[in-house]
């Protein structure tokens, strides 16, 4: 942002854009106005990443309109979270639309080649942890990452995850997913060298409080490489991960 | 009690005791009253376990006081939790006792023999867990146990665990003592083929929140063998654990 | 686990196994994948109960697909909890499965003979606590151990509880089920002289918060010999009462 | 209030006072205005109890000026609760007062003869508590009631209760007081047929989180007749239970 | 219960009841036993209140079940809260039933005189607070009270609660029913010198939390007199004011 | 009120109204009692703004005879909040109601001209927030004031906020309307040099906790002009708004 | 700052400024870094406020160095909050400083003629509320208002309100502060028609939570015109009265 | 680990390990134990970062050991966090050690030369949370990274943040610590296109919890590349960056 305010001061003082112009410039330029959205359209450039829709609490229509607006404007591929099977249904009869139901995810355009450093590893302590697994895999795939999950390896079953100590050594970020206790994020943070991204889910009943037993857990992690996403925090956690794989020497 | 309802029923029957003395003897029997405590000097009888004091929120002389009047009626051994050193200073006055500073646990009197069924293994987290794990452990010592001490071998490390994967396997009864997250629990429950009891502790900071979230961790452990006391009460885990270890064929 | 080490260890020495079939097995042996699901086939040796199928969050086919890769690699019974109706009937299409549609509990294969130390008591504060009971009770028999069930026996009638004395003293672990303000726990666990384990209920409402208040009411037993699990977790209750009531010598 | 209203108005119409002093009568009649405090001289008259002082976050001049206040306009005497020893000497140069600090409570003026229907029993569960029941006995008895005190019968030792079943059945009121998981309220509750209020303390330590495990507890009783005042709030037990016991037929 | 052990004991001595007999009076007499369910039709004699049933977590059939083991035991009247127009439906096909659908009451049986020491005025800060207000004021009704309503008189207009300033004065109970903030209770606590039991309601949203602001709030309350009961249990506060209206001088 | 009390008294004096019926008016003039509701019909006069109906809770029959009775005793316009759509048809049939479905507003009789000093501004970080921002703004239009709506222009792209700085600053009022984590307040908080009212909303999932965390949050602001209202409370807001834009030199 | 872009912009087009030059001004100018803390040097302009020095957490030396910098950069007034007493005798050595230790305040500079629209009330419902209260009014009075305490007028003697009625009648802003159950915010609420902020205060025990029960009771305020700050945060409430008795018409 | 496995496998083939030997290699290698704590020494290996000493909770003496036995094998730098002066004293008797009081974090040994990808940025929202930024920022220094300490830039002025923009989006980790709301994190979130780790501290007061606000703030952050770690976690948050600016192409 500081360069565009340099980019358009340059062009008002060359005498290409006047006064009110570049007011005008900087008011209305980075996004679209829909009335119930403000379409953000140059966050591509200024966050290396591609606009997403969180889905929930918008009807079928706004986000149609959001994903024709960002098409319009040249963004290619879209990413919606949390997408009702209702609101997909809408969407796909204006466009072609992937849509994956257990975890609510839908998916507009194609799909990239994987360009990230390594590989994302994300690991569920159980089998009611997959939806939310489901929707870091699906983000960290649609942002250019290679991905492997390993799923149902929590901790009551040691040997079910040092079976797989090979892959989550070789892993550059590893997502662990888990509800009840969230265990799983300490002992995994324990084992490998690379950043670790927590989730707390909220499977679970009574105590686990809807997802607070677990994100307790991991906030208190005494393994040091741990940080920690909102409960059931899917997309977070594989945009999270695919920052990490991404970076570069600056 | 049931018991003790019909020996009196029968010496009212065979005219050994009169219908008032009856009542009476029902409502002295069983304690001393102090005043500011009532003594309960049946408990022996009634639950197999020998009284204990907890000393917190009694003065020293009520201490004192409390542990005359047990010995007047015959108990041995005392054991006091949660004393205060000035309390041990005051109770070593008139007798002899053997006080732990930093587990804040007196003994008056001889330790038993260990005349328990198998070995209680205490396993802490970390090395500031000791203290509550001192206290369980001098509690299942003073109620006739063999004790098996394995410090700071928490899960952000797994090898320390492992490492003692023996002594665990031969346990009669495992007390898992963590704070933080306490995963230590579900990691041990998941491995040992004996009830487990769990210890949270307020060691930690932050979103600890003061042993409530290794609490909450150890209520929803996935490991089924699991059950859980209150936050550093090492003393219920020691008595709860002896309890088990000297189970019997009815 | 350490055992087994040692076993592959030796065929690595003597040869009958190579280094890499060493690792392979090692990884492949005590569980089968499933994809959705790492079906646990060693927790018998290692643990001593057959795997059990917490139901809630899978679909009646992942249930499904996880007990026939149970029987196919020779468990014979299988218990699984928190089974919806659907689920129940989607399995009994491939087997035979007794089903109790109050406390949602499944058994598929034959009932073992009590093999327990004694009887284990299942008593309940309410006749809504039932339910929850029943899962405790269920599992406890599945686990062969011989039950008693005292239902609404709570505190405000103390003689439907003192009616029960005999039973309560000859047991050899007590299970306690209570909503509300959970004082069933600490009565029954100032009478008896065997572990008691506490499973608070959701049953109550406003200020019950869910169970909380009953969990926070039993973890602050002033009873010494009361152990906690989750809110409503009959089963775990069951589970840890049949660890208890099986304890050996060693 | 409405009666008074009715008699100025009748002043009024009579010419005994006119509009502005009846305006004047009705705002500075019933309190004297100490700039920090405002000490209500009507309350005896309209509520049947003279007034109490809170002394926690008043310093002692504030304490010693409100009583000064009080005796200044009539009322003979004063009961001040959560007050400091610093308080105490400080008011005890200007005038008598009986000072228990164990309970921080002060008594200025003589005390009344018993006036009441029946007797209030005062009940703890441990002697930690001993410190707020002295508070709601004291208050009651400084408002004109008979007070029997009943210490140390929580419920993990039945048989200590049960022995003073006789004393409970008579009284009219029991104030129950009670902390970790506060199961003498219902109990108690069940037992007699008086109004019980129940005083939860913030006796306890990690998961009774300061007295909330009692409050919940108390809320959530099983027994019909309880109902529950703050946390450690002796006070307002001892103000209710003398309000019940005065009683009067209409 | 001191009185029946007597009874028995005398009965013993003179030779009119065996041992065993006794044992089997003492475990018996009290309640009948409907395996789901032990009826206390003992309750009316000890505590001066026929039984209750609490409707919730019961099906129509135990509902059913219960009123009719209380009839045949001699019962005549029977209240029952939380009742489910199904379950309503169910009982009036076996015995006549008064049903109220808005706060879920069902009455069997005759309604008594109001026998009570003066009236119990029952008052609400909202028009959504009615349904628990009534359930309070049913059942002191039910209980012998003569009760006023005084619905819709919250602080936020004052004037609409001085305009029954005099009904206040002359109850012998007031129960202050309100959600929200719940700062009834204060305001009528601070004019009346009768006993007040408040009842917060789950009228709200957002920070009421479902009830839990009205009853932090009333358990805080500056005014004296003001004791409190678990959110929503109109039952409960009906209850405790049919006590305090029947006290009798001892 | 205190001007009311010196009229009646005045005409008490000139003998133009009775004591007794000084008394009367006092009592029932300042609303109408229709059993379930006392229509607060003064409050016009005493706080300067039409009686509003929160919908929530109340049956259509209820809301049609509140309004009617403010109908009949001069109140042209009436707002009801929280109205189901079934209340708004109920109503509809005698007399004519502009609903609006998306925030369940109500609103019946002639919208006022906007009187007030200058404009509000009401902000929401997300398109999810709308409908709360909705009900402020409706609520603030129906008392008179004119409103500007900004919306989705939450923090994580903060040029959509910087591009209306001018209608910012221009301000007399902002609402600021956000869930999540609410950081919006603080930020336009740090902008602007007028009250600024935060409205927390429930948007959001996991550890929002029904928007806990924006409250806190708001009420943490470090940006010194922000005061806060409850949970999804627009009306609150737009009435406060409403107030301040309303202010006058006294 | 929208109209300091526009400045700058001329500036560039007009030649005045080079873009370099713009550029290193709008990052420079409104703010002097100390290290420790960026001093706002622009907020008067920007805000209409004198910068506030929030003294908790900050050392002496930092307070002092804050107020040099501001002093040196034209600000004549300053104040500061949470001051300790040890960092008002340092920053006394260097300047007069006026210091207020019951409510931690300094004042440095001359206070301001008042000039707001009209008066604010300061409101207290007991005299331990007070502190709170003189932050708040002495932030009102350096801001330019013209402050009226109403000190220990609490809802439970409601007269003690009701005789300042026509003082809280003329007040352009309410401020009401009280801890417990802070009903005082809905009750006067219901009787002024200008806008109130409630401050709930720390005062209190047990059930309070430190300022949680009365912060609840504000949120939920049944009264429309009421909003609410942080805890004990009697300078924020003091900053929004000022704001709103000097809104302008627009 | 599965790597070691390997190594001592093939040991164990070619005869240069016997099996014992094997076992025992495998269980005490990787730490030496103190018996109060379990030193691990193998972690650089593992893990890629030096122990370090988590100093809350250990004594003096205790702190000393591990260090001493650190150095004894091979370990020539050690970071102290959360250390005491008094800790610091007694380690500097037997080496040398550079102590930061403020932060308390302790460093022994040499300190690396930055060997990172790029730079990290440490931004504080106030000058409160320097002393947990200071932790963060030594911690990575430590690991071997650039840092760029940006201190007091908080929202509520939010010039003093975008002034320094350009240094924000050239980072390659940021490192955002904020208490009160937390709302930095959000808002550096939405400007930088790295990873960011959110420490909400305990900076504030009442409504902030100890830090709870800010936590669940961070927690619900709007801008998707923020992770968060436990309250005033200045290590953790030091700790992660460091591995995240130390990924490499895999």
């Amino acid at each position: 942002m500081a360069l565009s305010i340099q980019n358009i001061l340059k062009q008002v003082k060359s005498g290409k854009l006047s006064v009110e112009d570049a007011i005008l410039h900087l008011k209305t330029a980075p996004f679209e106005d829909l009335g119930y959205a403000k379409v953000d359209l140059h966050r591509k450039l200024r966050q290396g990443a591609a606009e997403v829709i969180y889905g929930s609490g918008k009807t079928p229509r706004q986000i149609a309109g959001i994903i024709k607006s960002m098409q319009y404007n040249g963004q290619k591929s879209v990413l919606i979270t949390r997408m009702s099977e209702e609101a997909a249904a809408y969407v796909s009869e204006s466009c072609r639309i992937e849509y994956h139901p257990e975890c609510r995810v839908g998916m507009v355009g194609p799909m990239p080649t994987p360009n990230g450093l390594g590989t994302i590893v994300v690991a569920t302590g159980g089998t009611s942890d997959i939806q939310v697994a489901e929707e870091a895999a699906l983000t960290a795939e649609f942002l250019g990452n290679k991905v492997n999950r390993l799923y149902d390896v929590g901790v009551s079953g040691l040997h079910r995850l040092l079976a797989h100590l090979d892959e989550l050594m070789q892993a550059n970020v590893v997502i662990t997913i888990a509800g009840m206790e969230g265990a799983l994020a300490s002992v995994i943070g324990g084992l490998v060298n690379c950043p670790v991204i927590a989730v707390p889910t909220s499977v679970g009943y009574g105590a686990s409080f809807h997802g607070l037993s677990a994100l307790l857990s991991m906030l208190n992690s005494c393994a040091s490489g741990v940080s920690v996403v909102n409960i059931d925090n899917g997309f977070g956690a594989g945009f999270i991960a695919s920052r990490i794989n991404h970076v570069k020497a600056k």
